[in-house]
């Protein structure tokens, strides 16, 4: 049953459409494919039908210039002349980034500048009322075209949200605002002997890190952003402020809706506030370096490692290509041996750390590492870390010129599959003839490929796009993931369907559907509504 | 077939459906009350008003005897005559539970014992036509009333489905059906040097354990059921098969829709299958026992090793009531002090072990520890620590008559309240006079009560709900949680509107809404709808 439209009555002169719309996934049919290495078992899952899942479609209707212009002052009324403001040049700031893989042409028709929760609510319940989309904005470091206006609107930027509000030394938790960063959050967290473990890219805060689920280097020991907090503090679409839980260390308490907007990419709501979990800083920590002849030896010490059950602070690997890439850049204090290299960390007491050295070195030279250093103390091991720190910076001082764009992908696969792909990776990226180097999060089986593209070449794009593309129907097939901790954005849409198949991702619209019926909140990510012509 | 009559209330009252369902939430306002400790801020929220959570209601119309009489043969034609039975003796087994802090009168109308996730999702199809209920079943262990037949319905009995379908032992994961138990699970992979870590009450299976997000004594340090989950392959209301996840380690693929089954106690979907996450097996386990004077010191021992960061296997806390039953069960192989007694596990490489008990042993004395005894090698440890294990089993061993029923209570705060209400805790029920211990996941502040009282005694049974009301009042003003691993079930429900608000339990329902629009999921359980009489 095609249940017509939804509709809703008319504010400021919008309405959602009274034509006939057609939920076009009932029409097309579901396309049903089978995909590689899964088992029948959950090819069938994929290509299923469902009455729940598709018996409706929105059709959003946004507000553009009038509706804004209705807005501002009611907005300004108590936000203030700074509150919102549509100039150009922020304009611009807030819709384009030369980090991001995709940019796109439009850009958000105004910026506002939130100093609480209850601005926040204000602004939405008017916004809501215009049917203007809202955007999320804190790091702006995301790389998928997360804050992307593809329907104009209002980017919020959190800029003046950036406070840490309470340390509970005790019970090892933090309550923040949306941009506090984490490395600025653990340097205020240092002096309480404390941390905040999840440590994506430079420049990031938290707002966005819960919006993409992220993680980094931590994460094979620590876990994820979705390990990592407590509780979060939402403004809804409508200007509703909720709060998912309280602040216990454990819970059932009902839905994890903590979760649920956890890598939510800013689509359910907008996050005003968060209660972190914290760890107690390690007394000691040690970084080791060990090259390979092979990314299979390197693996294989990962695998060995990993079956120890040692619990290694991080696990990262670098390639051949990624460690010559940061010997040329030539800002380290040493050169690196130009072979596939493990970056470790290891954390705890001294005895404890020690032990972890010794066993991890046995099996290093177990599987033919070239070498294996070791830090002594903090500086030498900072020293030794600078290359994995410095691995995209690196990649980015290798432009040759402003034609160059960097695409760093991002996929997960199950441990064991993790060689197997970087090699097939290897190859592909080889085929193309442009620079590409491999930075694993091998501890997680997360893996990027860094590639450095003319941006400005269709021919040279579209083979890089295809070759990407091709990867991650890889990664798909060996039961992974299109992204491991980037998020999905616009960049990864088309991606998802093929991973997670119709009806999951149904579900996930159907959620999305029931919360913000509108489709304000950073409308076009994750995933696309079929829209009735 | 009956139509859920739903309604959009509001101004010019715009219908969704036909019928003359009434909001009730919205014709009796919203209560506002302000709650002990909570920030204003906080407090707001929780009486805040929302268009979009509260602008339907559903009017749930469910199967009975007549639909039933329909659904059967139509159930029985791929699922056989002994797929799903009326048996009298069945529906009691599957209705009524001597663990549960509550039972109700009305029992399941059918049992059903699918083989296959296909069988699961045909039949839910059926039961989808004929809006009957749909109650998950596994281990029935369940201590809130999980699978209580609120509204009859089909009981869904995975007794046949117990099999562990694949072992990824390099993946670190394993892929299980819902009734596999995590102790027969843990003796199969005990061969692979694995195991999964959520440890809950014995005899629990991985479908319930989806269920409630439940944990155990190992959570301090290995996470819930929310840390320990890869992905759900679930049926849903209409029978759609929907796989939440691939099997990645790390995902930043969409909603985590993983994570929002568990928890939901059968209220969106049955877990038909699961992936989980394992964790190499210690080299070494060894435990440690050590009674204080008081729950104060025993508290501030706690919060020393915490603040340590020292990852102690297990912190588990009995109070001076709990070891006097250990005692008088008298099947221990020793007599225990009748004091408060922390409980330790400690696990790693021999020395790690070693140095951690030396660190904890000697936090211990700082702390008043009157002793500390540790086990040298497994047969002590085991001894040791079966105090800790039979704590809920000696207090029912210690029932006087059939009266006694045991209420097994469950709540959790910060972890640095939690000397402050087990003190309260321990004063109200001295005041009530009933025999009531204490045993808390110190590591977690995560502790239960388990009284005994007469529970045909009307004003005992009043008198010992409101005390457990009180505290649970309590520990939601401390900024804690009504349930930290047993659930809601039909028992809590009451409580969690005063701990999370009407706007978050709004949220909730709304994605209830969207996913099971008749509410034949599990119905009852959480929440309940605002029903017009």
């Amino acid at each position: 049953m095609i249940d017509p439209i939804v509709r809703r009555p008319g504010s400021g002169g919008i309405r959602w459409s009274t034509g006939k719309a057609l939920a076009l996934s009932t029409l097309t049919g579901l396309a049903t494919y089978s995909i590689g290495l899964l088992s029948n078992r959950d090819a069938a899952y994929k290509a299923s039908n469902s009455s729940i899942l598709r018996d409706r479609t929105v059709v959003p209707k946004y507000g553009a210039k009038a509706e804004l212009d209705k807005a501002l002052p009611e907005i300004r009324e108590f936000m203030g002349e700074d509150g919102i403001t549509t100039d150009p040049e922020e304009l611009e700031r807030h819709g384009f980034s030369s980090w991001s893989t995709y940019n796109i042409d439009t850009r958000p028709i105004a910026v506002a500048f939130p100093k609480t929760t209850e601005e926040v609510s204000k602004m939405a319940k008017i916004c809501h009322k215009y049917h203007l989309p809202i955007i999320g904005y804190s790091g702006g470091t995301s790389l998928e075209g997360h804050f992307s206006a593809t329907e104009g609107g209002v980017c919020v930027d959190f800029v003046h949200m950036d406070k840490v509000l309470d340390i509970h030394v005790e019970d090892l938790d933090v309550v923040v605002q949306p941009s506090v960063g984490w490395q600025e959050l653990n340097e205020v967290l240092k002096e309480k002997n404390l941390f905040f473990p999840p440590d994506p890219g430079p420049g990031a805060k938290i707002g966005g890190m819960v919006g993409t689920g992220c993680s980094g280097t931590n994460a094979s020991r620590y876990g994820t952003m979705r390990e990592n907090v407590l509780n979060l503090t939402v403004v809804l679409a409508d200007g509703t402020i909720i709060k998912t839980r309280q602040r216990p260390r454990k819970s059932s308490a009902g839905y994890d809706l903590t979760r649920l907007f956890i890598g939510s990419e800013g689509t359910l709501g907008l996050v005003t506030e968060a209660t972190l979990k914290l760890t107690v800083l390690p007394e000691q920590t040690r970084v080791a370096i060990a090259p390979f002849e092979s990314i299979r030896d390197a693996a294989s010490c990962v695998a060995k490692i990993m079956a120890t059950g040692l619990q290694v602070g991080a696990l990262e690997l670098l390639d051949d290509v990624q460690m010559k890439v940061v010997n040329d850049a030539g800002d380290q204090a040493r050169k690196y041996d130009e072979k596939p290299t493990l970056f470790l960390k290891f954390s705890g007491s001294p005895a404890g750390v020690k032990e972890q050295i010794e066993k991890v070195q046995t099996i290093a030279k177990e599987t033919k590492a070239r070498s294996f250093d070791f830090a002594r103390n903090d500086k030498e091991g900072a020293d030794l870390w600078s290359a994995r720190k410095e691995a995209l910076w690196s990649m980015i001082a290798s432009q040759q010129n402003e034609n160059d764009g960097v695409w760093n992908t991002d996929m997960a696969v199950p441990l064991s599959k993790l060689p197997m792909i970087i090699e097939e990776a290897k190859a592909k990226m080889d085929k193309t003839g442009v620079l590409a180097s491999i930075v694993a999060h091998a501890g997680d089986g997360n893996f990027h490929n860094i590639i450095l593209y003319n941006k400005n070449d269709p021919a040279e794009k579209a083979m890089v796009e295809q070759a990407v593309h091709e990867l991650v129907q890889r990664a798909i097939e060996l039961d992974g993931t299109c992204t491991g901790e980037h998020g999905v954005g616009l960049v990864k849409k088309k991606y998802l369907v093929e991973e997670l198949g119709e009806d999951t991702l149904g579900l996930m619209k159907k959620i999305k559907m029931a919360i913000d019926p509108l489709d304000i909140m950073n409308p076009g990510k994750i995933f696309d509504f079929e829209v009735a012509k």
